[in-house]
């Protein structure tokens, strides 16, 4: 019998992810991978999701295992609503959608913004997920310029705003770079948007994770009428929950209500109410700096790490929070060849390439910092620095 | 400032579900509502589910609480594939896909096969969700003719199955009208489609509810090559969880797998992980025992009230399971204005129309009789047959 399944052409497009595969390898107990941007596991606060799962048994064991409104469990989004309402912004919970995960929020802006060929803004690089969640729908991606600090607001030009349906933006600790998008250009970048009626999207997993001094205003608290925002719970609690949320003006939220309903009528009432209840109290405002002194951490073991190990033609950025690094090496070094060398030799990264909507840089890669424990971090970029001082120089001597 | 949100045409579709408003209205303590297709919550093995998760808390927190593999937990995967692994079938667990709930099933499969405009064949009538979930991918739907059995497989012509993508198919207990598929119609309904080269999607979250007697084999089992099966731990567990499961021929499996991924990453660890545990030592051969005596009963409840104070005028069907009653009153009277007044008198069901994929008859409506109490049956009933009664004899006498 003849394959009788016939894909859908967006069915036909899709193809295995590269950090998918490379993933997979990196489940093999011997490799050191700075490949996932799994949080530390040291960080879930076990003790505190026992202790609000029991309360959650003890006084709504019903209410928890039953359906429950596709918009979210009504406490949670009050809550979110209200830890949003800073700086003389307020945000009402009717423009809080509870998403099984954040990932989910990204599908269902695709499927209720994206025509196929719309126009969708995104950084260069960008996250992956976003950009397989988009392709999904069949956009046709303009890749805004970026530098090191984030979205170079000033070239963004009226021909590139024109039409689009949405800007996709992660101005704290991107994934991948983390970089962080400095406060003058987000003050620019909010004006520009709304001026040319082009909705911001912003996502934010990271933004609690800043290592030092004061967070920056979120582009919502600067203009809550033309941001939609994206957070999560999976890098301040714990992943395997899949809790994010949207916050967006009302004219969209009920579109995104409608196409939640369809995608799974609702995210699990029994994870909500647990999350809820290991919220209060302001857990947060004590788990997170515990959180966030880890990181920094192992963010500065890896920054020394690649300070001795890795050769003077590398660079790289000083991450002031999140979980990732973003090196760019040499022109003509291919870091997907460079992959299967550090795979053979027990440690793992992600490639820069599959990162780029247009025009992949296939000279950089991402390292997490997170998930591996000090020494590991050690031992591993040793192993790498050697990899990439052995490239830079075999390229050096060819070209010479 | 003009709205900036240019909307997809695919959200510019998306209309408020009937069902969901109706809902809304049930949620006033005071309405009897049969409009619900929610568990009884008196089901729910609540201390079962607690043991379960002490279980993962006390022997796997961090996994539980780490992101999980896109294809679900591997464990619970092999359990579903042995369950359905039967009258000789094998079914792999690399075939299992873990999904959001069975909804994001709909979600997935519309993702992957359907185009704008491409032929989807569906039961008369269907499964409202499912019609909305695969709505969002514009599909023209084809109905099926069907009759108090299901699907009537000798009028499926050679030009209704001509390009179709799939055919949805809910041969047990339905959804709405609580009817189940008989066997000699499962064989040549298989039989037809294979012939035809149309895949079955078969959706089967009330497989497990049948009252009396032995379960009729799944179409799965009769061709695992050309069928793809949605399950749910909804109806046997709790809802609140949104877990279900997908199985479907490694052929499509891989592509389901991708655009999963892009939906949510992967369904919560956490209740993956309590479910399997929930599951062990053949617990639902004893607890879903349980569920159908209960709505064995309700149902027999609701069918003596039919009985007792419905007009001749009224048809309706005597399920042999799940969790619906199909009512059919006669020409004329749009259900759509009789709930109008029913809700007037705090009783709730759902009209009929929504659940046709074309031309909708007005004159159905579905109730479900396992979420009211045994008492609340009664009372609601007789108060929903008076008005049912009233209808008749008005538009006899309009027609008269």
């Amino acid at each position: 019998m003849a394959n009788q399944f016939t894909l859908s052409q967006r069915a036909q497009a899709l193809t295995s992810s590269a950090i998918r595969e490379i993933l997979k390898v990196t489940e093999r107990p011997e490799v050191i991978s700075f490949a996932g941007g799994l949080p530390s596991p040291a960080t879930f606060p076990i003790a505190r999701m026992r202790e609000a799962t029991d309360k959650v048994f003890d006084e709504a064991p019903q209410a928890a295992l039953q359906y429950g409104p596709t918009e979210g469990y009504t406490p949670l989004r009050e809550w979110i609503a209200a830890r949003h309402s800073k700086g003389g912004v307020t945000i009402r919970p009717s423009q809080v959608l509870i998403t099984t995960g954040s990932q989910q929020g990204l599908d269902l802006l695709g499927k209720v913004l994206i025509d196929e060929g719309s126009k969708v803004l995104v950084e260069t690089p960008s996250y992956l997920g976003a950009l397989q969640a988009y392709s999904l729908f069949r956009p046709a991606f303009s890749a805004m310029a970026s530098d090191e600090q984030g979205l170079i607001v000033e070239s963004l030009t009226g021909e590139q705003l024109q039409g689009a349906r949405f800007m996709y933006c992660l101005p704290n600790f991107q994934n991948p770079t983390g970089r962080r998008l400095p406060l003058e250009r987000r003050q620019a970048l909010v004006k520009k948007a709304r001026e040319a009626g082009v909705p911001i999207v912003e996502d934010d997993p990271y933004g609690e994770l800043s290592y030092e001094g004061e967070q920056l205003p979120s582009l919502l608290s600067m203009d809550p009428d033309n941001v939609i925002y994206m957070g999560s719970f999976s890098k301040v609690l714990a992943p395997g929950l899949r809790l994010g949320y949207l916050i967006a003006p009302e004219a969209l939220h009920g579109k995104l209500v409608q196409a939640k309903q369809a995608a799974d009528l609702h995210t699990p009432s029994f994870s909500q109410r647990i999350v809820y209840e290991a919220l209060q109290g302001d857990f947060l405002d004590r788990h997170i700096p515990e959180i966030r002194k880890l990181y920094a951490n192992q963010c500065e073991l890896m920054l020394s790490a690649l300070d001795r190990y890795f050769p003077a033609e590398a660079k790289w950025n000083r991450p002031a929070g999140g979980m990732f690094i973003w090196v760019t090496l040499p022109e003509g070094i291919d870091t997907g060849e460079l992959l299967a060398k550090a795979i053979e030799q027990n440690v793992a990264f992600v490639p820069g390439a599959p990162f780029f909507a247009t025009e992949p840089q296939k000279n950089t890669l991402r390292l997490s910092f997170v998930t591996v424990p000090a020494e590991k971090i050690e031992q591993g970029m040793k192993i790498l620095g050697a990899l990439v001082t052995a490239e830079v120089a075999a390229k050096a001597a060819a070209t010479a």
